[in-house]
Parts: structure tokens; sequence; C-alpha cells
């Protein structure tokens, strides 16, 4: 997008569009909310082999976005996290294949109840209607989405990342022929395919026709979202995780529970940023924790007695003292805070302070303890001697997942299916009137 | 307010109050988080006493509120509905008593697996946390939210109308001394006691204290909380609410429920607006529907073939031509627009571009247009032979309602206290490690 073109007259002929995206998702999404799942499986199926069968198609427009994101420098991890392989596709193709063999939430009976005058009272699962989704980077998102979408009957409109404009894009047109081959309306999934981020703010306040909106990306896209959109918005997908290793606790098991948290993925939002460990066993499980961590280049932050225990030990791993907003950061590399604290109750105190409400746990063989932790901490997912890596929808068998959720309205933790559903009341009388 | 103190240099010492007040209410949420269902019981009824006790002292504040809104002019209605007698405080006890009665949906187990590699996981129930609530004239309004709020482990920040802010402070006065007594924290319910309106703008961006918004009021206040509002936004309050009487229809005993619907309450949200009546019955319908409403005073708004045959009979009622915005209003009042219909989908298309998602219902003997009005219709309450006034909490069972939800997230319908809960995942493992 050329400031030429920003400033040609054409803001008027875009607000037109948005409008009329809006309005045709919205017509497409009541059409969605009354097919049967036998259909909507059917599609997805359609998706799945027109993804193969378009899969070089899609290959060729991924490698021209490559090929710019290299022109203007992007890195070699990024640059890997955009691209599309053949074997990439077809992963996301079995990926769709998946989530048709998966349980239809729609339709579902939650409550039943026969009031005493005789009105037949119950909640049904119905699609949300619209869902809008900015995300950023990964071209895979794309598909998961509008498939998870396309399930639970809702249409959706998707707003990715301008280095995957051109993949997007051919994604779509795959799922959009899909779509139209086996009869459902090609307006159930759409992409503003504009790069004007004019186009952003004006699509957060498009509460007349989309239903609920899901930013996936960094702090300030979540940011900009809250404070923008009239869509109700799910925040999450930001998480400043901690482990509390209780006086009690394994040591040695602990170690492998740390291990996993801080390193086998140290880029997501559920890795591990802040270990806290009761004052009492300190000495003997910090150095533990460093030689363990050390061969991995995990680098320490840590609190000044915790610093003082780490250096006068030999582990090889680069400890240096915290600064004022160590704990309050998202490492998302590796790198871990380190605080000592007196027991549950400081360590609970930190978590409320410090804590996105992600994911955060306690290591203990005291029973008493890990009730008193799960009680006080109203993190999304609260663990006891696990890994804060199993924040996920996988790991938790919802089968799907579209967003992590840290807000404390509609869904926490992993959204799966049923958390693209809302619910309407049906009440069925015989001429009942109220008294 | 004068504008004097506006100037007056107090907008900083303000700020810091909300602030203040948010994160008092946030360390008081804490606690009651942990509060077993006993201990919050046992606040309310020493609620419940205390109100009684100071029934004398509310009755002379609420006296002068009176005083001063005759004196601005507002009406006779108006002040029947701001006005605490000896007698509604009574009744207002009586109702913190039943709610003290319900059963507590905090703690409860939701849903619970193992899963194949060993670990539980479950989802619980908790409090939201801090609960924000803006909300006009009624006065009993701060008593139900307030008391809602910690029967669910909330805290809660009010804000009322200024017509009613000596009666306000003085129900909060009664609520904290009780709180006091009991052991809770007085910072679990808290008033903002300044009318200055700037102040609501303010409030409506503390997402960093508050978690949920209910706005109780009028379109222009859901309209600024759901633009403005940095903290998640329950909207609803607002119905325009249709019927359509099917072909197949027990006319006789569908005029019953219209009369219902209509008359029985003509100023909340969940009365009729519009009726939709199937043409081929029409013209022995319509007559019969004005005859049976003209004595309750009801005007009709109704489309030119409407109009033809209304006019073409002596009923009594007072027929005029529905211009254009009449579908589109929330009448409150003693109005009624009329339409006909081909059938079934064309009733169902005018429902969906009018509907404001709140109560839509269909008469008819016909279980297939049942059943098709049913799926296709997603209001937060679907009727079938039922009048729309029975969309409420206490009608559907709650035993309590905290506001109706017209918006598809969290909650639809009647909130009762479960849908003043969220959850959070417990994962319990033994020192388990994501492969």
């Amino acid at each position: 997008m050329t400031s030429a073109t920003r400033t040609n007259g054409s803001a008027a002929a875009r607000t037109v569009d948005l409008e009329a995206m809006g309005r045709a998702a919205q017509m497409a999404s009541r059409k969605l909310a009354l097919l049967a799942t036998a259909q909507k499986d059917r599609a997805l199926l359609a998706i799945a082999q027109e993804l193969e069968a378009q899969a070089e198609k899609i290959v060729a427009q991924n490698a021209l976005d490559i090929q710019d994101g290299r022109a203007q420098g992007l890195s070699e991890a990024l640059l890997d996290r955009l691209l599309l392989t053949p074997e990439r596709i077809q992963a996301l193709a079995d990926s769709v294949r998946q989530v048709a063999t998966l349980p239809d939430p729609v339709g579902e009976e939650m409550e039943s109840r026969v009031l005493p005058n005789g009105l037949r009272v119950s909640k049904r699962r119905i699609p949300i209607g619209v869902i809008g989704v900015i995300y950023e980077a990964r071209p895979n998102v794309t598909v998961d989405i509008a498939i998870l979408c396309l399930k639970t009957g809702n249409a959706s409109i998707l707003r990715g990342g301008k280095e995957t404009l051109r993949s997007n894009l051919a994604l779509v047109d795959v799922i959009r022929s899909a779509l139209a081959r086996t009869g459902l309306p090609q307006e159930a999934v759409q992409y503003i395919g504009n790069p004007d981020r004019a186009l952003v703010r004006q699509f957060l306040r498009m509460d007349a026709y989309v239903d609920m909106l899901i930013p996936r990306g960094g702090a300030a896209l979540h940011r900009l979202c809250r404070e923008e959109s009239t869509i109700p918005v799910i925040t999450g997908g930001i998480g400043i995780c901690h482990l509390f290793v209780d006086e009690s606790a394994d040591l040695e098991r602990s170690l492998d529970v740390i291990e996993n948290a801080k390193v086998q993925r140290p880029s997501v939002c559920n890795a591990l940023d802040t270990l806290l460990v009761h004052r009492a066993i300190a000495q003997e499980f910090l150095p533990k924790v460093a030689a363990r961590l050390a061969p991995h280049g995990v680098e320490f932050r840590a609190t000044p007695e915790a610093l003082a225990i780490l250096q006068a030990h030999d582990h090889g791993a680069k400890v240096v003292e915290a600064g004022p907003e160590d704990f309050d950061t998202e490492w998302m590399a590796l790198v871990l805070g380190v605080k000592l604290v007196d027991g549950l109750e400081e360590a609970v105190e930190h978590i409320q302070e410090h804590s996105q409400d992600h994911s955060d746990g306690i290591l203990t063989r005291d029973l008493q303890n890990a009730r008193r932790f799960v009680d006080a901490v109203n993190s999304s997912a609260v663990f006891v001697n696990a890994s804060t890596r199993f924040n996920d929808g996988g790991q938790f068998g919802l089968g799907a997942e579209v967003a992590i959720s840290t807000q404390k309205l509609h869904a926490r933790g992993p959204m799966g299916l049923r958390e693209l559903t809302t619910y309407k009341w049906v009440v069925m009388g015989d001429m009942h009137v109220r008294p």
C-alpha cells in the first residue's frame, strides 16, 4: 500500500467494503447455523482435498512472500515460521481432516428443566455468529481458524500479517472454492486483503456484524484491541509463568519439570518465566537448577540473595542480578527469573502481583500446600507437580485450539470448539402467560 | 457537583481515588475468593439484619433524595421508582435472606478427566474477581447487585444514578458495617459517591482492576460502555421483542399470550414490541387482537395492509400507519407494531433484521414450524407458545438475576449466580513433563 493509494479517495470505497464484508459474513453465518454436522464435515474434507490439490500454487505464492521477506531483511528464524512447503501443507490438510472427526458441540442441550408451571426451559448451544481474527506471522493460522469456525457454524473474517498476504489469500481462495463446491456460502470465510493499517481500527468497531474478536499476536495487538474494539475481545496469549518450589518438593524430579517448562520451547506463552524457591531449600536446590539449565544456555536473573547462592557455586550458567522489571517480563527466551520466598503465602502474593493469569504451578509433596496454592491462585491454568507447558488445547484433550484466553469472561485457558459457541434459552410452553 | 469543584484541581485527587478503590477491590476479591459458602451466607444474613435495623436511617436519606427529585420536577412515576419505604426495605432484606439460601456455584467442578498420560485435568468454578456496575434509578439495585456479587465471592464497585445518591450511600454503609461485623473486608463493596460524569469514563478504563462491567440502564449507557470501556462489558437489557402468529396458531389462546406479553408490564425489556401475523389469518385475527388490547389503551402501528384490516373493523383501538423506524423501536409503552408476513421464512427474516436478540417467539400448532423457528432464531431466549415476559431469572428458576444479557459471549439471557463466575483449569500431575 503506497501512501498515494491511501490518499486516493479510496477510503470511502474501503469503508463500504468492510461493511459489505461484515453484512455478507452475518448472512452467511445464519446459513451456517442451520447446517447439520455432516454438511459441515463434508466441506472440511473438501477443503483438505483442495489444499492437497492446490499445494503447488500455494507454495508458489508463499515463495513470493518469502522472497519479499528476505529482501526486507526478515530473520531466517522468522522466514522459517512463514514458510509453507508441500509437507507443511500436507500437515495442514491432515489437521483439517482431524477436525472433521471431532464431535460438533452445536445443538447440545446444556441444561434442561421443567418449571413448576409446566414450561420446558433448556439451554442450547449455538454458533457465536461472526468471528473476527487478527493475527501475525504464520499462514497456517489462516486455515486453522477458518476450519474451527466452520466446524462450529461460525463465519470468520480474517486479517493476517502483511508478510504472508499472498500465502493467506491463496489459502483463503482454496477454502472458498471448496465451500462453493460443497454448497456452503463462500462468504463464510473472508479475508481483509488490504494491508492498510487504518482498516484494522475500522474493523475493531464493526460490532454490528462481528460478535467476537480474537487477536493472536503480541501484547501491543492485544492492548490495541482492548482499547479500541467495540466488539467483545478474547485477550490472552501472554503469560508470565511461575513455578513455586515448596520446601517439601522432590527436588530431583522438580529439576525435570523446571527444565521442561523453561527449555522445551522457550518462545511460547506457557514457558516458564519465574522460579520461586522456598528459602529453606535454596542453598541445596538453586545450584542444581543452574547446573541442569546451564547446558541449555539459560541465563538467570536473580534477586540478591538468590544471586549470592548461585555465584557461590560453579555450574557454568550466566547469572545476573534481576532488575526492577524482570519479574514483569515474559522472556520468550532462555532467561529465567529466580526469587526466594518464605513460603507458600509469599509465593502466592508474588504470583498474584506478577502473573498474567496464564499458567502457574507449585512443586510440592505437601497436600495442604497443594490445596492452598490451587485455591489461592486463579490463573487460567494452575498446576500441581506438572510443567506449565501443558496449558494447551491439544494437551488438555480438547482436540483443537483457537487461542489461549487469560481473561475472565466467556472462556479461560485453551479455547477449543465449545468455546467457539454460545447458547440460547429455548422455552416451550402451552400458551403460558406470566402471572 | 458545581463547575467550581470540577475545575478545582481535584481531578488528580479523584484519579488517585478510583485507582485506590480498584486496587482495594482487587485485594478484597482475593480474600472473598477463599471464603467458604457458610462465611459468605453469614455475612448476607448480617446484612439483612442490618437493613432492618437501619431502615429508619435509610428512609430518611431516601426522603432527601425524593425531596430533591420533586424539586427538580421528576415525574411522580419516577419518584415512585426511587422511593424506599419500610416495607420496601423489608422486602429487600427478605430477598437478601433468600439469596443466602441459594446454592453457591463457586468451587463446582465443571469437567474432570484423566488424560492418557495420567494428568488429572478439571475445570473449577471461581469468582470473576471485581465487578463494576453502572446503573440508573432504583436504589434497590445497589443491594441486589452487591449481594449477588458477595454470594459468588466477587467484589463490586457500584455507581448508581445521582437521583438516589444519598439512598445508595446509606445502603452501602449498611452493607459495609455488616461486612465488618462478620469479618469480611469492607472494600468488597464500594460505591463511587461522586456524581462527576468524568469519573464514569475513567472508570470504564480500569481494566487493570475490574474484570467485568455490567451497565444497567438505557441504550445510551450500553453504547457508551461498549464504545469506551476497556473492561469486558455485558450488554443487554434492550429488547425489541417479537411474536409471530403462525397460520396454525390457536387464535383464541394466542390472544392471551399477546395480551400478557404486551400489557402486563409494558415498560420492561421483555414486553412485546412487534406482532407478526401470517397473512392467511390476518383478516380474522387482527380485529380480535385490537378488540382484546383496546381496553388496555394499546395503540397500533401497522403496515398499510394491516392498517386496512384494522381500520375496517370497530374495536376502539387507536391505529396509525407504521413509520420507517417503528419496527426498530423498543416501545416501553402501550404501543404495538403490526406487520403481515407470508409465513415462517419472512417472519424469521424480519426478526433477524430487527430483533435485539432479547426475546422472540412463535405461536403455532405446527411442530415443524416450531422446530424451524427455534433453529433459525438465535435470540437470547426463544419462545414457543409462551409469553416473552418469561425471559427473567426468577421465572427461569435461577433464583436471582443480575442482568439480562443479549450479547454472545459469556452469558445470554438472564444472568444468575453462575453467570457471575468463571473457571480455572486445575491440573494435578506427578512431575509430568510435556514430551
